[in-house]
């Protein structure tokens, strides 16, 4: 697992942040609206046409495989592929993740696109969410990796505004244990207890920023 | 939780799978082409401007809410807003399910959207896939949701072309526990345990078939 070194100034991040971001955010409103829209059969060709046209100018210049983890030499992470934190995938909520005295937060939202059981978010989504934001309070000294991880649905998570939360309850060596929750207006809607593991390899190397995806 | 029975023949459902499948599978290649390509800032702003306005067109009519889980007389599920198999979600990679003797199975490939590591499926994506699958493979006799999941990571799932199992092991009243597996060509990469409720609701209702989204 090759990780790549970007040799740009902070300033350059944030500038290409700046222009990704409105990008992407632009998908994500597509994904939703191809989801939720009624415009008939014709609309729908023509937006198809559209959107291959868009594809094909995008792809006359890209990079022959995924977008990698990237980091600055003042170790600012960039994962923009990220599934779950890419400022460049609209795959991701994106979650923005903020550190916070005993761990991690972060407030979001899911719409259409993350639904499971009706008008609810998919069970997996929210597993999917809390293996990151352990990973992510895990990771508070050097980059760490899941072991194993368990979640505990204790009743439907509806879809809108959510907040989440996760922290390290113990660390052995080089094992971290860590919990979170995801919670809605009235309480904590699921729970996770993870186990993650420090690889040899990062033990000696700083810890990457990747507080804003 | 609402589901939502469309009162349409088998054959109406095949022609709008055949309608809505090429225009998300075309979305999926933007999702992948906004995160690898190398334009320059104006061709990315012109992206942006020209995919706000097929949003703007696929808006004009469209429906509230998210897509609800939906489901003929005959009882074939029409989950397309599902994130993990919905036919007309491109967050969803989608799962093809099929039915096997023991269980269910299914062969996919994740692309650059899905990635965590350099070169990896994110540990989350994982387990949102085994979640669903598990929930599937449990949900043989009637609909049900999952209490508990745990998932092992055996080593990291390069991107690329996978194989995932489901399977129940054990079935005691409502309770239910399954197990599945996610594999690459040289074996699992990750396994996962569940407990599933059928809830009591769901007991006499017949089964709906979400075999293909």
């Amino acid at each position: 697992m090759q990780f790549i070194l970007e040799d740009i100034a902070e300033a350059e991040v944030e500038r290409r942040r700046g222009v990704y971001t409105p990008l992407t955010d632009t998908v994500r409103d597509l994904v939703d609206a191809v989801i939720r829209t009624e415009v008939g059969e014709d609309a729908l060709a023509v937006a198809q046409r559209r959107i291959a046209e868009i594809v094909a100018d995008l792809r006359s210049e890209q990079m022959d495989g995924p977008y990698g983890v990237r980091h600055t030499r003042e170790n600012t992470g960039m994962a923009w592929g990220n599934a779950v934190i890419g400022v460049r995938n609209a795959l991701a909520p994106p979650l923005n993740v903020e550190h916070v005295d005993d761990g991690v937060r972060c407030e979001f939202t899911l719409g259409a696109a993350y639904e499971g059981p009706p008008g609810c978010v998919h069970g997996g989504v929210c597993a999917m969410l809390l293996d990151h934001l352990l990973g992510n309070a895990a990771s508070y000294e050097s980059a760490c990796y899941t072991g194993t991880i368990t979640i505990r649905y204790l009743r439907p998570t509806r879809l809108g505004a959510l907040t989440a939360r996760a922290w390290v309850t113990e660390q052995t060596g080089r094992k971290r244990i860590a919990r979170g929750t995801i919670s809605d207006a009235e309480g904590v809607t699921c729970e996770a207890e993870g186990v993650f593991i420090v690889p040899r390899s990062a033990l000696d190397a700083p810890p990457v920023r990747w507080s804003a995806g």
